[in-house]
C-alpha cells in the first residue's frame, strides 16, 4: 500500500487506525518527501525525524496491543519555528534566538496535537520575528511557493503554508498577528484558520505583539482544519489573554453547511483595491454562497492604521534589549521597522488602542445584521521572490505591507477568519470568511460548503 | 426642630421620611451652611440651589400624597465638578472646559442617587483635570481643609472631602485615579470608598486616565458610605470598562463586622516611609482589628512607577489637542506634566502595562492568604497650602506626587479600598483597608467594625 501524501489527515488517521498503513511507514513516507523536495522549497528549518519515528513506532505498538488511538494517531504535522519544540532553540525566524537554551517542553498546542496522536515532523521557516508577509528570510533563505518556485510563499507563516501545500505535512501550525496565517494560506492555496483572539492559548510560543497575536492551524481539507481546531481548543492559565471558556467543538457542526446564514460581501476598499484575481475569487465564493448584499466595513482603514501602530510599538517594546545589544544580527529591514517602533510616542499607541475598540463596536453592529462576511485574503496571487512593489489602482505601493491590506483590519479586532483557497487554473489565491467573535463554527461551515461545491480546494502543486 | 448638618445621611433620610424635618427645610439648612462657611473653605464651584429646592419640594409633595420615598429621599449630596450636571459645563477643574456646552444630562451616578431621592446641591472644587493630590487650583483657588483653613484639603477630589467633612454635604461623589478619593479622605478626616476598577460606571464624567479612573462616594459614616455605594452599583453599557455583573449589595453585610477575616498590615515601604502620625494610625487600626501579621507587597514600587507612566501617557493622549491649541490656559504645573506625558515613548507605556499585570498576579497570590490589608492612606496629615516638599526618612521629596505614595500602587491594579479616618487629637489622617477585587464588602465590614469601636470617626471640624 503506497502512501498518498496529499490525502486528507482524517483519511491518514483512518488508514493508521485500520492498520492499512503503519504509523511508522506513514512517518517515513512524509520524511522521505521532505528529504526529496524541501531542498527546493525550504519550508522546514528543523526535521524532527528521530522524535517522529519513535512516536510512530509507539503508535504502532499501541495499536498492536489493542490500545485506543487518538483521533489524529499517525498524522504528521509541523509547526512554525516560533512554537517551542522540546530540545530545540525556538528561533522565531531570527539569527539571535537560535543561541537560546533549547526548549524544555513543547508549546501547549503541539502538546495537544501530540496527545491526539499526531506526529510532529519538524519546525517550519518563517519571517524574522514574524514581522513579515513575504516569507523571505535572510538567515534561512526564502521559503518558496510550491506552485511556482520563483514566487513567495507568503508570510510570516511561510513554511506552514508551503509544507501543507506541498504534501509535506497534512496539518501545520502557524501564527497570525496581522495576516500571517491568511496570507500564506492565500498564496500557497491551502485552508487556514485564524481563530478569535484569546481562543487558543499561546503558551510556550515566541510572541510578536501580545494584543494581536493569534495561533491557528493550516490544512488541505476543511474537515481536517475543524478537527485540528477542536483538538487545539481549551483554556490555559499561562496565557493571560486566553479566555476561560469551555470548548465548543465545531466538527459536528460542519454538515449544517451555509444554509440559513446571512452572508455579505465586504465593500469599501475591499471591493476596489485588489487585482482582478482577488475580485474574481471573491465573486466565485459570493455566487456559490448566494451572497447578494454588501457591507461597507466603514473604518477598516483606521483599524489598519491602528494595527500598524500597535504592532510596531508592542514588538519594539518586546525587542528593545536585543535592538540595543544585537542590532547587527537582525535582518536590516526588520530592524528598521523595530527601531521606528521604539520611537513611537505613547499617545499614538493609546489612540490606536482606542481606534481598535471603536472599530470593534462598529463591527459588532454589522454582525447584528450579517453572520458571515466575504473578503479577499490578499490583493494578489504570489508575487515573484524579491519583488518590492505592487501596483494597485494605478498606484505603486510597497509590496511587503500591502500583502496585509485586507487581513490587518480583521485581526485588529480579533475576529475569527477561515482563509479558503479558490480553485482555478493559475496561481492560487484565497478568500477570507469572517464571522463574529467565537463563531469559528460559521467560518468553517461556509468553508465546508464551498469545498463540497468544489469552489474551494487545495490543489496539489504541479511538478513537485 | 433644628437640622444637625453633621447627622449621618441615613438619619437625615429617616427624619424626612417620618416628617420630622421637611426635605425643603433640610435643603435650605445645607444651602444656608454652604452660604455661611464655604467662602472660607472653597469646596463648591457651583451651588445648584434652584434645582435642590425644586426637588426637595417635590419630595415633600410626594410624602404628603402618601407616595413611596427613595432610601435617600431628602439627603443633600454634591459631586466633584468632573461629573456632568445637567445645565452646567463640566469644568473638570480647568479653565478651558468651562467654555463647554452645558451638559444635557446628569452623570449616571448622579442620576442613580437622584433616583434614590438624594438632592444634588452643587458641583465641587477639584485639582485641574484631576492631575493633583493637593487640592490647590489656580483657576478656582485652593480648597481649604475644614480642620485648619491654612492647610490643604488633598486632591484631586478636594471639594468632595472638604464639603463632607465640614457638614455641607453628608454624601459626596469623587474620582480616584491614583488616590484622588483616598488622599482628601485622609487629609479631611472622612470615609471614602474607591471601588474595584470597572465596578461603578463612569458614564458622563470627564475622564483623566481611562485604564485607572474610578468613581466613588465619600461620607462621614460607614452605613452611609455602604448605602450610597449600593445605590451607585450596577452596570452601564456606555462605559466599556464597566463589568456586566449583577449588583451585590453590601449594606446588609456590615453587621458581620471583621470577625473571621484574615487581616494583615502592609510591610515594605508602607511600613517605613510615612511620618509617625501615619504609622500610629495604622497601628491603632491593626490593634483594633487584631492584625498581627505583615505582608510585604513586593513590587509596589514598580506598580507605583507603572501608575505614573500610564497616567502620564494616557492623560497626555487625552489632552493633546488642548495642549496644542490652549497651552496658556492650563495651570503651568499641570501643563508641564501633560507635555512630559506627550513625549513618553510607547515602549515605556507598554512595559508599564505589563508591570501592572505582573503586580496584579503577585497580589492575587497574597489574597489567597489574607482577606484584608491595612496600609496608610497618606504619608502625613494635611500640609500647609503652598508647601512644596515633604521630608521622609531624611530625604526631601516633592510633596505633590509624594501624597500618593501609598495609594498609587493599589489603584494601579484596581483593588477596592475604604479610606477610614482614625480618631485622634490633632489633624485627621486616614488608613486604607484594601481587599481583593469585588470584595468591597470586606473593606466596609472592617470599616464599620472600626467605627463601632470608635477607632475611626469623622470628627466635626472645630470652629467652623
Amino acid at each position: 500500500m503506497s502512501v498518498d501524501v496529499f490525502a486528507p489527515a482524517h483519511r491518514i488517521a483512518a488508514q493508521v487506525r485500520s492498520g492499512e498503513v503503519g504509523a511508522e511507514v506513514m512517518a517515513r513516507a512524509f520524511l522521505d518527501r521532505i528529504g526529496r523536495i524541501d531542498g527546493k522549497i525550504n519550508a522546514f528549518t528543523d526535521v524532527t525525524a528521530a522524535r517522529a519515528l519513535a512516536q510512530a513506532a509507539a503508535i504502532d505498538r499501541a495499536r498492536a496491543a489493542g490500545e485506543p488511538l487518538g483521533p489524529l494517531a499517525g498524522v504528521p504535522f509541523a509547526a512554525k519555528n516560533l512554537f517551542d519544540i522540546e530540545g530545540l532553540p525556538t528561533r522565531a525566524g531570527s539569527k539571535i534566538n537560535r543561541e537560546r537554551t533549547p526548549a524544555w517542553r513543547d508549546a501547549v498546542l503541539i502538546e495537544r496535537l501530540t496527545a491526539a496522536g499526531a506526529v510532529l515532523i519538524g519546525g517550519l521557516n518563517m519571517g524574522e520575528y514574524a514581522y513579515d508577509f513575504t516569507g523571505e528570510n535572510v538567515h534561512d533563505g526564502p521559503c518558496r511557493n510550491p506552485h511556482d518556485l520563483s514566487r513567495m510563499a507568503g508570510g510570516s507563516s511561510s513554511g506552514s503554508g508551503a509544507a501543507t501545500a506541498a504534501g509535506m505535512a497534512p496539518i501545520s501550525l502557524g501564527s497570525d498577528t496581522n495576516g500571517s496565517i491568511r496570507v500564506p494560506s492565500s498564496l500557497c492555496g491551502v485552508f487556514g484558520l485564524k481563530p478569535t483572539y484569546g481562543r487558543l492559548p499561546r503558551t510556550r510560543s515566541f510572541p510578536f505583539c501580545d494584543s494581536l497575536d493569534h495561533l491557528g492551524p493550516f490544512a488541505r481539507d476543511v474537515t481536517d482544519l475543524a478537527l485540528a481546531y477542536d483538538l487545539l481548543q481549551g483554556p490555559d492559565p499561562h496565557d493571560p489573554a486566553c479566555a476561560q471558556r469551555p470548548v465548543e467543538p465545531v466538527s459536528a457542526q460542519l454538515t449544517k453547511g451555509a444554509s440559513g446564514l446571512r452572508i455579505a460581501v465586504a465593500g469599501g476598499y475591499f471591493a476596489t483595491d485588489g487585482l482582478p484575481e482577488a475580485a474574481a475569487a471573491v465573486g466565485a465564493v459570493a455566487q456559490a454562497l448566494g451572497a447578494t448584499r454588501t457591507v461597507a466595513l466603514d473604518g477598516a482603514e483606521i483599524a489598519r492604521a491602528a494595527a500598524f501602530l500597535v504592532t510596531n510599538a508592542e514588538s519594539a517594546a518586546l525587542h528593545l534589549g536585543r535592538l540595543q545589544l544585537r542590532a547587527d544580527d537582525f535582518d536590516p529591514d526588520t530592524r528598521d521597522r523595530f527601531l521606528a517602533g521604539a520611537m513611537l510616542p505613547a499617545a499614538w499607541y493609546i489612540q490606536a488602542q482606542r481606534a481598535r475598540r471603536w472599530f470593534h463596536d462598529q463591527m459588532m453592529r454589522t454582525f447584528e445584521e450579517v453572520d458571515l462576511i466575504i473578503a479577499p485574503a490578499t490583493p494578489c496571487p504570489a508575487p515573484p521572490i524579491g519583488q518590492k512593489v505592487l501596483e494597485i489602482r494605478g498606484q505603486t505601493l510597497p509590496l511587503r505591507p500591502s500583502l496585509g491590506l485586507f487581513t490587518q483590519p480583521i485581526s485588529c479586532i480579533g475576529l475569527p477568519v477561515a482563509a479558503v483557497p479558490v480553485a482555478g487554473g493559475g496561481l492560487p489565491i484565497g478568500v477570507q470568511l469572517i464571522a463574529a467573535p467565537w463563531r469559528e463554527d460559521i467560518c468553517l461551515r461556509a468553508a465546508r460548503a464551498l469545498q463540497e461545491m468544489t469552489i474551494c480546494s487545495a490543489e496539489p502543486p504541479k511538478g513537485i
